[in-house]
């Protein structure tokens, strides 16, 4: 399941490009591609990755970066995850009816992959044979940042239980009863046989299974993605499968599992799984620290510079700047959701805007001008266009452009402009082996994105 | 006097533009146009500011925009405050040997005008009558900011003492103590009439008052400046005005003021002389604060938010952030210093770079390329000058560049593009009455500002 936000690992995670696909890790992954990764080896049949349609291009390049062949599944809209979890099952079900199948969220950090390893074996095995097992962590702290579950009296393996009940995200007191009494973080990671799910959903969430059957048969196939049909999955109720099925299944069973498992939720939870120099603090980027303690600074351009601080988090973007004590890190979400209801662009876009054939970045900008610096993939071909409000001058600086203008097809090379007047139709492509990269000037008396009259399109964008 | 650095205000005071020409003030002015603009009034002959080379067209340019006619002498190095004293007695003895000046440092921030106009007016008059006096500041608080001065026992005027002592900038406990005993702040403010420095600097400092009568006297006019010999000013010691003069001389005196008076001297200074919202806040630009109390957050560009914290200063800017506690806001003068060792151009220098013709801003880089934006202003006219390693391409968006290449000269208006082959010859002018602005792409295998030949410049930079 990769559609969610994490507004509040902002200003590094907005809408436009969410937390589970930026490259966090320190081995430069993101999330998402650590966690295909960990379902890649010989043990696993080809993942289904269902996300959101925004996010198909972006998922489908970090799944190319590092070879991974998978069935991408995209949601029209937001339907929580009893919606995903019927849609995969169904998908799974055409597979194998009986065969193990692993639910996993991709914005989860795992600090033991062996041990993760392990408990994954335990649990197909157990799901193979009927439950629903969901992977409990075994707490090292009173978080009140996740929800809890009580394991019940029945053991049904070393380790694997019954389930008491599901219990929401604690205050801090009832977080430290929790952990007294053995309940055990609630990850959000299942494993079930496709018939297994599939009956329960047909018992304790019928609308939600009978949409997204309907969503799945009238699916369509559209480039290399599965698109959902759109009127069918919306009429699914928006549930979360531990309301939908988990808290009413007698099905399921609940697996105390410990490989450093962290779902990066907040500034403070990620500067908790990374490593950390002598004075407890994680610099990451162009960042300098003097007198400064217990703090997480990241910067992704500007020279950064703490000065007497303790237990701060500071992320530099672009665009935006937060400063955080660590404590009020996971209020972040109420930020951004204040910055969204102003209507601030910042809250939800990046200002680096990713399309299926590359990505584009405003430099500048002021009184009837804009200039932009646009990356065109090898292969990548933007739509066919027309502008009302404005000529634009492209400057190639790396790579070759052909640039068609209205009936004129020509390259360009490195150290080449291109003139295109208002209102010509034209196209920008990269035949090349290498990228293309190219300034864009536009003058004219509107430059919003929105002057744009697309009239072909190779991704389906028309 | 308008020559100092100030790196405690960084990122935004720096080297190439200092703390003295930022538009700091509520009202959008600079602190040297404020203290300008008081000193303009028809108690005033025109003012003489000297400063050093580098802010010679900052300092005409904001003068202009006051519409404040000054003689503007240029330091063409750092000597400390003694020499300037010694140049601006000496150029004032030509206009008036008696008569009073007034010696102000362009940094200040004063919060009683009316306040400084009656302390000012009494100075200037013991000053005519053969004294050297210092406005002493009345402290509000025990700051270890600033030097005190020791009021002597003779009472020369109302509010007004000899000299008994001056001290350095003491640690808390000593300037509590201080502060007991009626000592003053060290404001750094004089008045005395010339014939009275003159003699002063001959008996106590007769090297530096040497060098700079040498200086004043091989002086050259150069364009509207006055700039001040080499090879005479660079003789003179480098020593302060209070060491070379004040502690020795017996014409000293103090007058205890109150007018709201600060140094600005760091972020938690300016914090304390700027209007605070109810949480004890100052947000400056586009800042959004959450749980946040007594903060001082500026920033010149990025969306910057700040959440449940107390007490710090953030301050950002397109290409450095600074956030600091505000206990530890003077120790910003360490992380510069830390900077500049360390060879990183942000210590010293701003992105956008001011010119005699205007200023240009980097937009963008990369391999084998670099964006500007450079706007000169009317009648502005760039160096002729040849590259060896990039070509240009200049895009105009805003009003009108006359452009000499080789041998031809072509104006272009917006929305037009010129073309700069490798090793052209070539001249950017704007003959036009409002601002010219233009994107400037550089490709080329090397793109340092250092590749430049000039052939011919109006301002006398070749």
């Amino acid at each position: 399941m990769a559609g969610g936000a994490g507004s509040r690992l902002w200003p590094v995670s907005r809408d436009s490009m969410p937390k589970q696909f930026i490259p966090l890790l320190d081995d430069g992954h993101s999330a998402f591609q650590a966690t295909m990764l960990r379902v890649s080896g010989a043990d696993f049949d080809r993942p289904i990755v269902i996300t959101n349609n925004d996010f198909r291009f972006i998922a489908a390049e970090q799944l190319a970066v590092i070879g991974c062949d998978a069935e991408i599944v995209l949601e029209p809209q937001r339907r929580d995850s009893a919606a995903a979890v019927a849609v995969g099952a169904l998908l799974a079900e055409r597979r194998s009816a009986g065969g193990a199948c692993l639910l996993l969220a991709s914005d989860h950090v795992i600090g033991d992959e062996a041990g993760f390893g392990v408990a994954v074996r335990k649990v197909a095995g157990m799901a193979s044979s009927g439950r629903i097992m969901t992977l409990g962590i075994t707490p090292d702290h009173p978080s009140t940042a996740y929800g809890y579950i009580q394991p019940g009296d029945i053991e049904l393996d070393i380790g694997a239980h019954s389930i008491a009940r599901f219990v929401e995200k604690p205050d801090r007191k009832t977080a430290e009863t929790y952990i007294t009494e053995g309940y055990l973080w609630n990850s959000g990671n299942f494993a079930f046989s496709a018939e297994t799910m599939v009956g329960e959903l047909q018992s304790y969430a019928p609308e939600v299974l009978e949409s997204a059957r309907r969503a799945v048969e009238k699916a369509v196939r559209d480039l290399d993605f599965i698109r959902l049909d759109e009127a069918a999955f919306a009429s699914s109720p928006t549930i979360s499968i531990d309301y939908a099925v988990m808290e009413r299944t007698k099905l399921g069973g609940v697996l105390a599992a410990e490989f450093g498992w962290s779902d990066i939720g907040s500034w403070d939870s990620l500067h908790a799984v990374k490593n950390r120099d002598a004075n407890g603090n994680r610099l990451e980027g162009d960042v300098v620290a003097i007198d400064t303690h217990d703090s997480f600074v990241r910067s992704e351009e500007a020279l950064t510079a703490v000065v007497g601080l303790d237990g701060v988090v500071v992320v530099t973007t672009h665009d935006a700047v937060l400063v955080s004590s660590m404590k009020a890190a996971p209020k972040v979400k109420t930020l951004v959701a204040e910055l969204k209801k102003a209507g601030r662009r910042e809250a939800g876009e990046h200002l680096r805007i990713h399309r299926p054939w590359g990505w584009y970045q405003r430099i500048d900008i002021g009184d009837r001008f804009q200039v932009k610096h646009i990356c065109v993939k090898p292969g990548g071909r933007l739509s066919l266009q027309r502008h009302h409000h404005r000529a634009e001058h492209w400057v190639v600086v790396h790579g070759t452009a052909e640039v068609t203008i209205d009936e004129a097809v020509q390259f360009y090379h490195e150290n080449e402009a291109a003139y295109l007047p208002i209102g010509c139709v034209h196209r920008l492509h990269n035949p090349g082996k290498i990228d293309l990269k190219l300034i864009e000037v536009q003058v004219g008396s509107y430059t919003g994105e929105d002057d744009i009259v697309r009239i072909e399109d190779v991704y389906a964008r028309s």
